[in-house]
């Protein structure tokens, strides 16, 4: 293949991002060296058969992502990884040219009064009274824990409480099976760091979690995006990506899915796992709110149907149980478990047992369901108080049966800057859509507002605050 | 530079070593695909301007380490990632060609009566006594604890009790220049996400801790070996090396070292942060044992005499006050905590705040002192019992000043795979010195004792038993 056969328009990349990818490989194995200057727009367009314009948007994207610098008119060079990691937080955190990990926690670290940024559950509905009581007896039934090390899987008796219960709600499943995590996020590393090689492909949903993107990104791969709808995926886009594109990984998110609350019909998630099987992909399923459903059960994870290794799953507790213990779960089969287990080992050693211990023994008494039974009630009563705030605003989006957001599409085109700078200034935060793009490219405008960390008073007056902020855009 | 200039017999990398490397990057950068045929050995020595014998060394070592296969005898083949991941543990866990981080926690999945494999602390000298009260203490000052995130720096209220210890012996440090990490194993990993690109050089000790190596490697970085003897490095090896290979990291366990025992002196500590300047290369000081020290105080870390950002420093007390809590803390400038903080939140957003405030009180309590000085004086009865086992044997050993091994010289050789065997079958583990040799090619026969696991009775009966068995190998 030619260079230029490489780059054509009707790829799954945009034309810049080709060329974005084209150069940064080219740093990445050294080819292009720190502080070396760079071809010349002229020169690597005719190079690549492209349009100028492209390599100068190329260019100018690897700039703002700080792989590139501008020296003295002159030209551009390769920055080093310091200057690229350590750099200073850009002028505006919220628009740069992908969605990227620390943007969303620069959003969330604005102290506002009505918080619908963070995806996060208000500490008031968590579990909080009976921590005391239970690692009393934690401590009782194992005194040496703070002294003894977890294995690397994790505490052989939580995975069999976990595998209990799994095998109990349509999993087929043992201890041997599950990984201990560290929270979710540490379970979607792992997998990523077993799986994923330099320059492999990574399907993801459209929009799609941040910091997972973030990840596959770092470990060299190439996104590839399905564009995630209310009924579903486009199967045929899939299928037709797998074939052409051979991605290592699909990463899904489809119950209840961050941001836009969507879920897959069980039609699809009987499906995937056989496309994921016929064209040697694994299906990373990332279920962190398996357990917030607002009326109707939570459908089967996507996991239940694979009849081979081809899915792994993630069930997170952190989020919505007990955050301060970092507690999660992976399953996988027999396959996929020695190099994640090496990876784990090498991450570190193992989750802490004392926090496996206290979170097994909250998972088996009765008050886990209490509190689940409880928080859902909680969560949809703040989800339908902040609909009823929007009911008249001519405000779209599709309400979720269950998760933790409003995928909402606004009226209108707005400067998406300006109203959030807006917003915060009146002390209303939210996340605009584009952040989740990872093609960073979203024509519409949509926001992501979270309900579960405001109460609804809260809820009733930041809304009106946001209506009245966007009004005034006008 | 044309590919037969890249390899020669004086570089750092044994020849075939190159070889290795040099399809391993091709393997890497997907020019040789899963399953696709590799060149055959005449063809490849050919191209290389290498004996044909290096190049079937170097296939020989790639089969072992299940890079590649071979296939009915028609040549070599590239295995897939998850042939290489997840493939059968090899007949033989301990005799592999390099020193691998599941070597180490395979000799010690072996349950044996007498403990001399793990490094690891007697959960008998831990505090375990306290904990529970401390617990009750920390939940009735922070009432909603398992319900709250940590920053991803870590707990603020721990990060300031460790800069004040840390001021109080001779560091310049303040929290902002602390990250607490789960366990100084994610310490390393951190820094080598964050600093090492694929194809880097890391400079390690040799010998030296496997799971770090384990990790350099996975990240893509070409390892290369300076010795440590028990005066220290030889500076000029490092000087050259610095200047002509431009490592990026140089990663050293000077106080205590494992798995030899011996120090840096104070003469070598104050040049090295000037080498790393002036090469541009970050040392990064791994410092596990720093509280065990048998006598003399323990000299100030390298770190405190580096006047640029040039030292990365690790402090890990998971080791030897609780490793159930798995809490240590990266210490470094201002420029590289940027890059760490991405890399610690994409790997698992912060470590969990209960441990870090159980610690925390556990710490700034005066039994945290207690626990030290008792601990250090059974460590030395230890390690006296286990030298007076070996006074009369003619092994040799530097009688080490703190830490957990002693690194012991066998008289003559002997097939170190029968030794170990016939000790595990009497119930006596240790690890052959070779584990922990970068470069696979250990001449000498050297094993690490640990004393710390093991009672003093059970040190003089398994080392009864190892002494004897030795003997009957002759």
């Amino acid at each position: 293949m030619t260079v230029k056969a490489a780059f054509s328009a009707d790829a799954a990349f945009k034309l810049y991002e080709q060329v974005m990818n084209y150069i940064e490989v080219r740093i990445e194995r050294g080819e292009w060296k720190e502080h070396e200057r760079l071809p010349s727009v002229r020169r690597l367009s005719d190079d690549l058969g492209v349009h100028r314009l492209t390599v100068f948007r190329a260019y100018q994207e690897l700039k703002t992502k700080g792989r590139i610098y501008v020296k003295d008119k002159s030209g551009y060079y390769v920055q080093p990884p310091n200057g690229r990691v350590d750099r200073e937080p850009a002028e505006d955190p919220v628009y740069g040219s992908w969605a990227r990990a620390d943007e969303l926690s620069r959003i969330h670290s604005i102290q506002v009064d009505y918080q619908f940024s963070k995806a996060l559950i208000d500490p008031a509905l968590l579990p909080n009274r009976f921590w005391s009581e239970l690692m009393t007896n934690v401590f009782r039934e194992y005194p040496k824990l703070p002294g003894t090390y977890s294995t690397v899987q994790g505490d052989a008796e939580l995975r069999g409480a976990l595998a209990d219960h799994f095998s109990n709600t349509g999993f087929d499943l043992s201890a041997d099976e599950l990984l201990i995590t560290s929270g979710g996020q540490q379970a979607i590393d792992l997998t990523a760091r077993t799986l994923i090689r330099p320059g492999d492909r990574v399907l993801v949903e459209r929009p799609a979690y941040g910091p997972a993107m973030e990840i596959f990104r770092r470990q060299g791969a190439r996104l590839l995006t399905v564009d995630i709808r209310p009924d579903g995926y486009d199967l045929e886009r899939i299928e037709q990506c797998m074939r052409t594109e051979k991605p290592r990984l699909f990463y899904i998110n489809p119950t209840f899915h961050n941001p836009t609350g969507f879920t897959i019909p069980a039609a699809q998630r009987k499906l995937l796992p056989e496309l994921a099987e016929r064209y040697g992909c694994v299906i990373l399923e990332d279920d962190s709110t398996y357990d917030i459903h607002f009326g109707l059960k939570t459908p089967p994870p996507v996991f239940t149907y694979a009849t081979t290794g081809h899915v792994i799953y993630i069930r997170s507790y952190s989020k919505y149980v007990a955050p301060g213990l970092r507690i999660a779960a992976l399953a996988c089969r027999a396959e996929h478990m020695p190099g994640l287990l090496a990876a784990k080992s090498l991450a570190d050693n193992g989750s802490p047992l004392l926090n496996q211990k206290l979170f097994l023994h909250y998972f088996r008494s009765p008050r886990m369901q209490q509190h689940l039974e409880k928080l859902c009630t909680a969560l949809q009563l703040r989800k339908e108080t902040m609909e009823r705030c929007l009911s008249d605003s001519g405000w779209a989006w599709n309400s979720p049966v269950g998760g933790l957001n409003l995928w909402v599409r606004l009226p209108r085109q707005v400067d998406m800057r300006s109203f959030l700078q807006a917003a915060l200034t009146q002390s209303v935060s939210f996340i605009p859509g584009h952040v989740f793009d990872p093609l960073a490219s979203m024509e519409n405008p949509y926001i992501r507002l979270s309900y579960p960390f405001a109460n609804e008073a809260q809820i009733r007056e930041g809304m009106r605050r946001l209506l009245s902020v966007y009004e005034s855009l006008k």
